[in-house]
């Protein structure tokens, strides 16, 4: 089986949401997506956390096949985010950001990973983003996912990452703002002559819309009558799509248009469960399962 | 060929929008509609016009296939719509509504109509559709729309209404505050409880979903480079939906998948022209290549 490299963020989250308080409960954009790419083959995930890093959460990791090799253990506390969501879940506020050993990150990779052909840049600034692509060997499939955040303040780095990645994932304000383009066929437009091969934009309950060469594949979200806590679904999604890839091991128009697919499937049981609690419990049957269900979905 | 019939208004709409104003072009719901509709056969069109209704408008309908003998021209004008959208085209402004002869209308199915299968209710006051179906002899299949308007002072005559309808057809946000319920599954599964045997809830940019007992198709919208105008785009939908299925004669599930695909093909047309220009000038070939499009947008 073919592992993917994933490098991020590894957190506490402390959610406010439904009108309940989940405290300190695991998050991070590396965790979400070494969890859903677990699904499909070996993860190596490479990020930092505090020495109160519960052996509860390392264990659950590896048994889901995440190996922790490159899981630097720092003095300090894990990064913690507290947000809160709106009743409806459509938008949140950060209330307080604590980088905590995420302030002084430098992604070391280990030499048993730098070969490793699929690799996922998780959200982080794209400095360390870049930092992670100087060490690695050529891979085969590079993804990078970022936010609002870097394009207002590392827009030159992000500029410089993209120029080396082959699919760049953002959501539709995010393309919006990168591209300084309203229409979203035009801002896929000029993200693709950043440099990436395939462009895929996140659209939440929306769905989401990847874009390559003159290509367009348009996938709906799957219609959920419950939305627990959506934290980490783009995460979780780039993470499923990824760990499809490296499995599949084919980069055709059809198996990135499965992946998709695969990833709307896990980010769809991210958002059944508060933190990763419903994305690391679905089984396999689930996720094929749900696969046919996209597939009952969008049929004509 | 079965004719489809369609009830509702027929204006002129006075835009302001992408720089541009475009004084009393042709417009109304059940214009929108019928010549949707009329891609796939005879329309039988049953509306009120003022006697400022140019000919050039009544030759160009005949032309493409839409019976005018239930149109009434009464003393007086036509009924005029005049809106600003925004910039980015996600949201409009009533500047002004003159109903003229639209006050008065009540709709009067000619004798030769109200034996027509396939009925369409277009946007209007509820107790106006309600008389249409008074009129007619036990349609197959009928579908009406509806907007925010009727759902805040109509409540009672459109929850009539719905109980004796085969699909009602509303927007996203419309279907919400009908049924008071911000998810849109549960909000469907409610507004099939008050009788329709198919809801399908419109989301502009974002696509469609149709719900029917337990299943539900999804489907996202033509991704476009530009769009000149939305105005009507919801009404064309139905209007092409409604058509396709007189012609298929067919009310089973894939037959319902279809009829959606062609209403956001017609859709996808309507918004690329100022007024109905783009729509009344869509080619068959045109509509069938499009309907191809929305397979490769899809397959996966």
């Amino acid at each position: 089986m073919r592992p993917t490299l994933i490098v991020g963020s590894i957190a506490f989250d402390t959610l406010h949401i439904g009108g309940q308080s989940h405290p300190k409960v695991l998050g991070g954009a590396a965790t979400y997506a070494s969890l859903a790419a677990a699904h499909f083959g070996p993860v190596q995930l490479v990020g930092v956390v505090g020495r109160d890093f519960p052996q509860t959460a390392v264990s659950m990791l590896r048994e889901r096949g995440v190996d922790l090799s490159g899981l630097e253990v720092a003095d300090g506390e894990t990064f913690h985010w507290e947000g809160r969501y709106s009743d409806d879940l459509s938008s949140r506020e950060t209330l307080r950001t604590d980088l905590n050993v995420f302030a002084d990150f430098r992604p070391k990779i280990p030499t048993a990973f730098r070969a490793t052909p699929f690799v996922m840049l998780g959200n982080m600034d794209p400095t360390l983003q870049l930092e992670v692509l100087d060490q690695v060997e050529r891979p085969r499939f590079v993804l990078a996912d970022t936010m609002n955040l870097w394009i207002d303040i590392r827009h030159a780095a992000l500029t410089d990452l993209i120029k080396r990645v082959d699919m760049l994932v953002l959501n539709d304000e995010e393309a919006r703002q990168l591209s300084g383009v309203q229409n979203l066929v035009r801002a896929a437009a000029d993200l693709l002559a950043l440099g990436p091969k395939t462009v895929i934009i996140k659209k939440g309950e929306h769905g989401a819309l990847l874009f390559q060469g003159d290509e367009v594949f348009s996938l709906p979200a799957l219609p959920l009558s419950g939305v627990a806590d959506p934290t980490g679904a783009g995460d979780t999604f780039a993470g499923a799509l990824i760990g499809y890839l490296a499995r599949a091991n084919d980069l055709s128009g059809p198996s990135l248009r499965k992946a998709v697919v695969y990833g709307s499937v896990l980010a769809s049981f991210c958002v059944e469960g508060i933190s990763t609690q419903r994305l690391s419990t679905a089984t396999s049957a689930e996720v094929h399962a749900r696969f046919e269900r996209f597939r009952q979905l969008t049929a004509f």
